[in-house]
């Protein structure tokens, strides 16, 4: 839940009282969700401030409520508040059990998710782990948290292309680019491989590097054609 | 995994050896995923035969890679199976630690999930459940597998307007429709909440019972109106 920005938690006659027993070295710092949190002695005393709520379940009950998956749920959550501050709650069953018929029947939708038909068996938490990631995408824009590094700023494009002359010259010196009419395209090929790395600076010196040790070892010692620059 | 379709499970030299004591317990019946996975001793054996590589991780390594979230690799995943048979991997690495960088430097690209800056803490677990999660959304369709109960056939028409006429008959019997101007749209407001129901030929009947026992019961036993039809 707080992974997800969910922090309004209700329990309803937990099996083992409350609080729980280990439930706080559980939770991996989220304790401040297990403090708030709220007993009920009944779904329906739950559920009394919400004016929206949906049921998760796998099975299908015979109640002829329409079913929707966690990102509608999410957009409707959204909508209902934006609207005129209407709060949703998200009814999640026990374990095994799941939730009861008149706990189902207290909500206006099924909530459900699309899983494997051969194979679904989504327990409590993975259910709460989807409805709280769905909610989150739509409260985030569904960015991730870090940003990715950027090259710091684009190297002068001469630095670039002293480079690409440098691999070029001593290619020439191998005789790469052989038979001579194909070298014009052999070149510009290895050009646009080299312009899709996006070189950073960095990138450009590591490369150039490289490349003239390998020079400088195939000669047995000596330095490269064009040391400089 | 298997809840969403993926099978393919590959294992990096396991702290704990393979197979696992307890792992048949714990998978809830997914045992064909333990049956099938392989064994491998380093993270770069194990992604030999893929063509694309998506490493999650949290934090940010330094490497300038681009960072996508489970959508786009989900998207990415299809579209490279689909054009040339490309095999994508997922790189997840141990509780707590992650994955190393040398194994962050295998990838093509970092995939990261939205989560609350002020609180993130998935654990292995979840992070594999939210990239099967979008998988399986774009392989599904998104669609819940349990499709919600339709009304069988909607009732004829008929059969409900001559419940509407029941239910006005009874409520202009205790002057319901006051005053006689308002009678119209309080008619048609009172017409257009049934609507909304959608009545099936089930609902009609048990709603008409309802009304009937009320207006009995009011009555003090004896029948209403109209009984029949």
């Amino acid at each position: 839940m707080m992974n997800f920005g969910l922090v309004d938690m209700r329990l309803v006659s937990p099996r083992d009282g409350w609080p729980k027993k280990g439930a706080r070295q559980a939770a991996s710092g989220a304790v401040a969700i297990l403090d708030q949190a709220r007993l009920f002695d009944s779904t329906e005393d739950a559920v009394r401030d919400l004016g929206r709520i949906y049921a998760t379940t796998a099975r299908e009950r015979g109640q002829a409520k329409p079913v929707i998956n966690a990102e509608e749920a999410a957009d409707a959550t959204r909508a209902l508040w934006a609207e005129g501050g209407t709060r949703t709650g998200i009814l999640f069953g026990p374990e095994r059990m799941g939730l009861s018929n008149d706990d189902v029947a207290l909500a206006d939708a099924i909530l459900s998710f699309p899983v494997n038909p051969a194979f679904s068996s989504l327990n409590l938490a993975q259910a709460v782990l989807l409805v709280g990631y769905e909610w989150w995408k739509r409260e985030s824009g569904g960015a991730a948290p870090i940003a990715p590094t950027r090259n710091p700023t684009p190297p002068p494009r001469e630095h670039v292309l002293a480079f690409f002359d440098f691999v070029e010259r001593e290619l020439d010196a191998v005789e790469f680019f052989y038979p001579p009419e194909k070298a014009p395209i052999m070149r510009r090929n290895l050009r646009n491989i080299w312009h899709r790395l996006a070189l950073s600076g960095q990138d450009v010196q590591t490369l150039r590097g490289a490349f003239t040790a390998l020079v400088t070892g195939r000669r047995g010692g000596r330095a490269p054609r064009n040391p400089a620059d």
